[in-house]
């Protein structure tokens, strides 16, 4: 059986998310292939070590450049924060490695748009962490829609919220530009826009408002004087056109007290509609309009082995963060097996970093703001 | 007992309706008067006599200048198509009548603040029929907003959402200019928008897309042709600030697969949040942010004589569209029985009104649109 | 049109709701008869006047003797306590007047069966008032088991439960046999044995355990010291087996914290299930068996006209506790018309009543019991 | 850091979860030991290298006598048919070895008795496969009971609902007596058993009706027929009294169509109640009886690792059937490595297989069964 050696950047919270995937994948399914945690690489090198100890990994390092030239590697895993996804990619794909990237891809719509080009230029196969995407409900959401069973898309609503700005979180560096973040609309939003593009198609054009709080006081601050240098919204609002005509509304907040982590959409369609809340990430609720009279509504379907990306043929049984985490994966791996491309590519998380400038673009200014068109046709893989 | 004679004009499905809340209204709950179903007017005779009959109006009519100008009468309540709202609610001021009007209040907004401005003049309670926000779950949620346990509030997302437009709906000449009506953002979204001006004052600027919809068709239709004259939006998306500071995400759509009758918001506040949904009219959604760390979560508050409006000691009774609006129209009573005002007025029906046309002219213009100013206090009554 | 006259005995709480129903209901649906409240009778005189002002009463008295044979009523309407049910249902009946009687029927089965065999003497129609399975939702549940759709009932499980033992509530008169009550198995319990009945035909034989609680205590009271003479469970549990074979689990608490008044069922079939659940009334969740492997699970069915008793077009408008006790007496009002039966009948409480005495005696005898079986074949009207 | 060396006998399903598991458990948290995936054994030699290649076992083997003597072997995992349990877990116990045993824990009570009696003469740690209870919702359920927040326990309502019934389910050898199955009773309802016996002790006796049911055929089979030597319940209902003397009601069917894997329970209590639904494993809901008169109902509480046994510091993130797995070997082996207990044991499930016995006992017999009183005392680990 194939071996794909991995080299992990970035030990902290994400690099014990991927190991946990990378552990299921292969046992979850049969890939064809076994997946190796070679390498765990972090400029602590303690923190490399131990981390590497504890999560399986063969060795541990502090020279991401050593790992990624590496001729034993197959794959490159980005963890870092994102003012060095660039570098650590471009160099990654120079040296012809399959490159799995966190989100945000990069601190700027920018610099993503070059980490596109390089992967088109480099042949590989890219694919970036928006990890919810691959839920076997939204997979299932998305067959129902090729399948024409839904009819033509209407409108969407989606919404993430969590209550992560009430508390001292650490995470909320990614709130601010100085250290690579872009928001919440672009930490969390971004993973709405990518399951909304998934779905629909490409956002062309975007009007909204943005906000940002300082715990402690009472209601927003002053954005004109946050929203400038160092970006830190901590939640927005917006509607978007999308290219195929289809409308949506958006909400992200960070400061939703009681929400945990709530991700949602909602998709109204000419013959039917689906509904998706990562707090029930185990089911589609599915409307279709032509049923008879008496019995219309939302039935709300558990998925299973009968769906997309589903393993377990006892639906019910409890489909998780984990389970989710490693079907990204199992993509991925397929993708390099195939020789095929991956989904969300470089190139989709370029364009919807360019959907994030825009929404910033667009409160700051108070127009409407066209979303830079995708240079290369879209791929579903 | 003070008795309280009313005019009803309009007899179709709003007059049955109102007939029900002004049977339930003083037996739910002391008023201090009785009201008086006295006679009912429609251009059409013989529904007049006919829904009179079955609807427990003592007389019928066709003549709705005689019944208003009639000493008897105390009140007259205008359930006709919004064209005609003007003229009469007009000549019932003059009368010195009360007048209580169904949504929208008018063709324009132009037109519902000439009735403001008249109301202001005559010096009589006018209120306008928003029967949901009437709902003690969301009378609760804005004691809870006055007494500050919320904190300050940060974002409001709000939606009505049905599946009228699936059908032949006789209803849908609430669409269509022609015919009085101002769509589906108008007709439906115009209740959230109440909703969210009730607990959070007014809207300042929009910006938004609207979308006509031709049944039996894939797709929106192509909006540029259907949005002029004779405007006919089946829903759209907008965003909102408001004069506090606090911004907002609005979503309506009359084709929206599996929806019944769902008008919904969700309101996050620097010290809690509250959620309600009218398919779950019964009970408010609370959460606090200083809650200890394992206790954190939303609590499912079932309404009861405990809050704002309920009049049932047991929780759970089961609280209903004839529930509300009958408590819409004991506050009227209770307003004109104390010679102050009622809540939603004439005056916050213009504003709202002023709201609608500015999610239309966003929508076409494709710019963010400013609301017109209320010229007059608002009071909440 | 026909005008049918009724007496009131019992000014209380019940007498308030059954006001609310006669206002409502022949506005509600075209009955074909003016229900004309005639008469309101209580022990207190100063209660029966004030009640009768307030609830729209022409007459009020202290003499339910009078007001039975009054020769212009053609209704009695008992909302006494039970252990006066018996007096006033056979003198009323002997003359020759319909009854309508709140449950519980009477103090006993014993009591309630010779209520049954005199209202079949007398062949006046009756009914008990087990408001809640009038129910659209419910309605369309037995519509679909008559129909064949779910096939064969399998298992059935319900439960009332409320937290009412928690407070000073003054109901709970209804716990002790001293005051003519059955306790909470008795009082709530007794609905959803209703249900069960209404959907499966007769329970025949239980067994039971049953507690009584002392607010302030912990944990249950020693329940020989208390069901003895002044019976007041406040909660068991039981199982049952039906005629049919179906078998039941059944659970009652009115020490249940957080339950405000939560009444609901699900019925497993060959076919399919339904799940009931009076806090979402509104609807049905149906799920049946043979959908195609991705799209098995519960709809999620909002009534309207097109379910059997539902009156509005627009569901999700808001049924509530006036919808279905002003269902209820529209179908009481259609029997007297007809000149047929109604359901729940004298005889199906009289049923009902036998298995709560049975599941009380299988609680203090440790065994199944046998429910008496019923003299004449049940109607399901 | 100290290894664990496993052999797990038996390739199936199961041996696929617990692999998956033994993956997560020791990267999720840090345990201070490494669990080592040693040898997996089947009857099937080829079934048994297949899995093993998959699932990441070193070796494969057949012989499973050889497997559990190997000095290497720390841990034996016993995934086989129940029929072989007993056999396997003595012999491994003689060998010293720790024994983890899926459930049911043997094809009869007497057996589970004599294997509790060898592991408590052998002093090795033992665990069932009961994985659903160490869900941290339910943790957190049994640390609010120890806490004494929610005062005593009053009344438990329990159930486990799946539609396996109406497939070709090869797991249906589950409910035949032949193939070491205890019946729908046995397989799933003992998990809510477990659940029950967790929270509040033991029950003491038991009324049931169990019944059987031949796919294809309308309603339930003549039970007498089949529930004799080769006993096959597909569901069934009983009422149980515990030695706390808390009274609670349980149903388990395999024939509930739409629900696919939904084991859940409700606990009422004097100052509160709590709600668990592994469809919502995430969560638990928990009421507090003194609260406000206005602010009483049930809090969603979403867990993470603020509560027991929770790893992800963000609630919502997602737990699946993946992380309570793992949770339950991370017991295990924190039991191994303190010297201490694990739960649920081979006592307690030697306790549940006894209530399992007395249910199918009370059902056959139409009376009241003890359950045999558990011999040594029950430790909560």
């Amino acid at each position: 059986m194939r071996e794909l050696q991995v080299a992990l950047i970035g030990g902290g919270f994400m690099g014990r998310a991927h190991s946990l995937a990378y552990a299921v994948a292969p046992l979850a399914a049969d890939l064809g292939a076994r997946i190796v945690p070679e390498v765990l690489v972090d400029v602590d090198a303690d923190l490399a070590a131990r981390q590497a100890r504890q999560l399986g990994w063969r060795r541990s390092g502090t020279d991401w450049r050593a790992a990624i030239t590496d001729p034993a590697i197959d794959i490159v895993d980005i963890c870092t924060p994102p003012q060095f996804h660039e570098e650590i990619a471009l160099a990654a794909m120079a040296a012809g490695k399959h490159v799995f990237c966190e989100k945000p891809i990069s601190n700027s719509a920018e610099e993503s748009r070059r980490m596109a080009a390089a992967a088109r230029e480099a042949g590989v196969v890219t694919q970036v962490g928006f990890n919810y995407r691959h839920t076997p409900a939204i997979s299932f959401a998305r067959q129902l829609l090729d399948s024409g069973k839904l009819g033509a898309p209407l409108q969407f609503r989606g919404a993430y919220l969590q209550e992560t700005a009430f508390g001292a979180d650490p995470h909320r560096w990614r709130a601010k530009r100085a250290t690579g973040g872009s928001g919440m609309v672009g930490d969390i939003g971004s993973h709405v826009i990518d399951m909304a593009e998934m779905l629909l198609g490409d956002v062309v054009r975007v009007a909204a408002r943005v906000r940002a709080w300082v715990p402690g006081t009472e209601g927003w601050t002053d954005e004109s004087v946050r929203l400038g240098e160092d970006l830190v919204d901590d939640g927005g609002v917006w509607v978007a056109e999308f290219a195929s005509g289809v409308i949506g509304s958006f909400a992200v907040n960070a400061a939703a007290s009681g929400r945990k982590n709530q991700v949602r959409f909602e998709l109204d369609a000419t013959r039917g509609a689906v509904e998706f809340n990562w707090n029930d990430k185990e089911l589609l609720r599915v409307s279709y309009t032509d049923e008879s009279a008496d019995h219309r509504g939302f039935r709300t379907i558990h998925t299973n082995d009968q769906h997309p990306d589903g393993w377990w043929r006892l639906a019910g049984l409890g489909t998780g963060y984990v389970d989710v985490s490693a079907i990204q994966f199992q993509k991925f791996v397929r993708a390099i097996l195939a020789g095929g491309q991956a989904s969300p590519s470089f190139a989709d998380a370029a364009h919807i970093q360019g959907v994030v400038e825009a929404i910033h673009a667009a409160a700051v200014t108070d127009r409407w703001v066209d979303v830079p068109v995708r240079t290369e046709r879209k791929v579903l893989a």
